[in-house]
């Protein structure tokens, strides 16, 4: 068992569809009330990491390495739930959110209302 | 203002980050329960589709063209409220869902659960 446990299980990383950076997006949902929180992103480090350890972990574009949500600005994650939709290109996370979810200090990351006219 | 009204508002698309392929993903929830039901890419166009239509409008990654939501499945999505996350990069939209969001029949595509270990 030890020498699968430092990588994906391999059965679920056969069903991950990657971008051409190997990334996932994952949607990020509050367990309580389901309001969405952020999109970030994973490769199967994160994921695996995010899974075995319950805590949200993702990759940084920006910065180009893992990063596990809250590390420093003490905004936590604790997953409750994961899924994997349909194709096998997205992560729905279910998570205690401590604190606000966006580095911006507000609860959500979706604050800037964009026009609808129908 | 018809010269504007068949391109994006350069507004909004000067807030958008996106992908070297130019799309933004786009992350849709059930208005009134907040169920999250899927993930899809826009580029500019299909964006702007959707803000001016209300139809949820998407560039499918797998057929390289503009995909009306429900065009042929039925299974349309009205678009009650639309915004941008912090960094530009991601949209959340809220629709009215017909019929199931998934195409392979179930309400939503996050149908496939994930075990979390902590």
């Amino acid at each position: 068992m030890a020498a699968t446990e430092d990588r994906l299980d391999p059965a679920i990383a056969a069903r991950l569809k990657r971008t051409a950076d190997g990334l996932v997006p994952a949607v990020v949902r509050r367990h309580d009330d389901g309001e969405v929180l952020m999109l970030a992103w994973m490769n199967d480090e994160a994921l695996h990491r995010t899974l075995t350890t319950g805590r949200a972990t993702y990759w940084s574009r920006s910065r180009n390495e893992l990063w596990v949500k809250g590390a420093t600005s003490g905004n936590h994650q604790f997953v409750k739930a994961a899924s994997l939709d349909c194709d096998g290109d997205t992560i729905l996370l279910t998570v205690e959110q401590v604190g606000p979810a966006c580095h911006t200090g507000t609860p959500t990351c979706f604050s800037d209302e964009l026009p609808v006219r129908a």
